[in-house]
């Protein structure tokens, strides 16, 4: 397995790559501190801070002296209450005992595989897709295939698709919904597809739910609803404006709680306790309602940015129907967009992400929007890209 | 390399066990619950809340809204902020570049051994050591190798038996002083043999200091007085009392610092923001003076247990110099430790760890102590163990 050393480097490292979008960061604010003006659809960050009510459970947690490790799963209250939120919004009983608080959703992803990956596994993802992704699967030895995705399926894998590029060694399909970069939603009817097309070929399925909540139109129920037999992502960043407090969850299949315990206690003790204090909060009714303001914001932004982009000559294939992303093909303004996002960022101030961030099918001719920041900077932005491509 | 699968579970999970002090710990406060008073000295997490000045840090962060995301590498503040402590602390000028904050110490030994450690390399530990340090290497898929170490080396690895155990896979070695089961410290000239013995043989060095503020006498510097090519593991768990933030930090060699930052914005992103900002005032003189304060409260409970356990008839082999860990033989009581262990909790009303947590050489024959809890609870456990065991 053990390829030759760069410097004493693992291998792995070798394939695990920086994100452009950090470089386009990096050099956005190196701009920002010369003085220069700069319109943010990079970031995959909501600029929304963290609700009050969240906040000021923390705060208390903290005078309460709430600073000591929690169980490696996570605080029973807080399991019970991501439950008891599954009940209220989907109308579907998960047994708290499934339900793992972790470091972000990059710790949910880590304990998914880490408990399913042998060296040399597949894992079936979209290309393009969140680029963690191939990475956590290259970081456990795993080989990531990604699959071309497009029009025909809305940018998502489809359950012919799966069953089309299954393998010997195929042992798990990871999935979106909405996905980043596109936005794009799966159907129920086609969800309930992919997960008896994954189970009949005896594989395993992690479903990504972390822009679950932000769906503008009619949102399908989690995955959760058609089987137990799933792993579920999630997490309090997107949605609930959390990031930097690094809390999400795991759902796992039952017999998988136990390996995930043990595993969790090794690799990562327990998820932060403040945080978990505070997320406790997420799902009150005074929490919620200044959610569902910061979703209306982002669906009014969705509904400016994307007729817009379309009027200056982008083409989006994909249907944004939740996330904060639009993926919009440039073809018609360069043949390389990595080179078109640098010079975007230094002759317009508008920065965004080149599609080689996301996969290599058609990157080229791709970048990512996100309409995480306010409609005023949206306006500036699409005012600074009509005269850039005019 | 992939063995059969039981249940679907990836073969690491047949390796990477829970560690039996949890056991001891659930039926501890299962047995609270029904009333009965327990001596808690199985837990390795001190009971001193978290420093106020570090507290009040975190809110005035949260009130300002500093809940987005930082640099993957961390708040170039607080790493500046570490690069002086240690200046200040041992005289020795680390560039603050090389710092990476990681959620926890965890978090820092998993970059550590994601970046060196490729399927089949071998790493050398201690056996007795810290128990996660295995499951970290099997994570990887690497290979541990568990040397066995006695009152001859104070417990810890030695140059000469580095040397013996070396293969031709072997790439790491980890070490930890003061150690964790036995409090054991590596004085700096057997160190300086160790780093240049590891170099020799081309390998990397891996160090533990996450205890390295709590010894009691004269306390060694930092690996780094001795050597930049070395990987250090640091936490604010232990000794700035933060176990329950999930903050640490990882100084890397110069050439690694890239990778280590490419792989954690991958697989974590960055570490807690709050925390890394309640951090920041961890070294501010108010905290340090309220930290000196738990040592000496700290120094004063080796001081009275280690006489006492020794009164009663356990043997301590290993000099319990730092960290709050007393590694006892148990050879005149029984011959199976973790029978030992549930009968002692059960009969008792004294929570212990068994060696079996620690790794594999004459673990049937030791138990660990924490002095982690008040001196009157040591007093109370203290009596409890030798009416029990008279």
């Amino acid at each position: 397995m053990s390829a030759s050393r760069h410097n004493g480097l693992a291998a792995r490292m070798e394939d695990i790559q920086s994100f452009h979008v950090m470089g386009i960061l990096s050099r956005a604010r190196t701009l920002e501190s010369q003085g220069r003006s700069i319109i943010h659809m990079e970031i995959g960050e909501p600029e929304f801070p963290t609700p009050e009510p969240v906040v000021t459970a923390a705060i208390e947690a903290l005078r309460a002296g709430e600073t000591h490790y929690t169980p490696a799963l996570g605080l029973p209250d807080l399991r019970e209450a991501i439950a008891a939120y599954y009940r209220q919004r989907d109308g579907i009983e998960v047994d708290p005992q499934r339900i793992i608080i972790t470091p972000g959703s990059s710790g949910a992803l880590l304990l998914a595989l880490g408990v399913l990956i042998d060296p040399g596994d597949r894992v079936l993802m979209s290309d393009p897709g969140y680029p963690c992704n191939r990475h956590f699967v290259r970081f456990l030895e795993g080989v990531a295939d990604g699959i071309a995705v497009d029009e025909e399926t809305d940018y998502q894998l489809s359950a012919e698709l799966i069953e089309r590029h299954w393998q010997a060694r195929t042992r798990a399909v990871m999935l979106a919904s909405p996905a980043n970069p596109t936005g794009a939603v799966i159907p129920e009817h086609k969800l309930r597809e992919i997960v008896n097309t994954v189970e009949r070929l005896g594989g395993a399925l992690i479903m990504d739910e972390i822009y679950h909540d932000l769906v503008y139109g009619q949102r399908p129920r989690s995955v959760l609803a058609l089987s137990d037999a799933v792993f579920v992502v999630n997490s309090f960043s997107k949605f609930f404006n959390m990031t930097g407090w690094r809390i999400g969850w795991l759902v796992a299949p039952e017999d998988f709680v136990s390996p995930v315990d043990r595993l969790a206690q090794n690799i990562f003790l327990a998820a932060s306790t403040p945080a978990q204090h505070a997320a406790l909060k997420a799902f009150g009714k005074g929490t919620l309602d200044i959610l569902e303001q910061h979703r209306q914001a982002l669906q009014q932004r969705r509904d400016y940015l994307l007729p817009a982009l379309r009027d200056i000559g982008f083409t989006v294939g994909a249907h944004p129907a939740g996330a904060f992303y639009i993926y919009a093909g440039c073809h018609r303004f360069t043949q390389d967009s990595q080179a078109f996002c640098r010079d975007l960022l230094e002759q317009a101030g508008v920065a965004i992400t080149p599609g080689c961030d996301f996969g290599q099918y058609r990157a080229a001719g791709h970048v990512r929007f996100s309409y995480t920041t306010s409609m005023e900077n949206l306006e500036e932005g699409v005012r600074r890209l009509r005269e850039y491509l005019a």
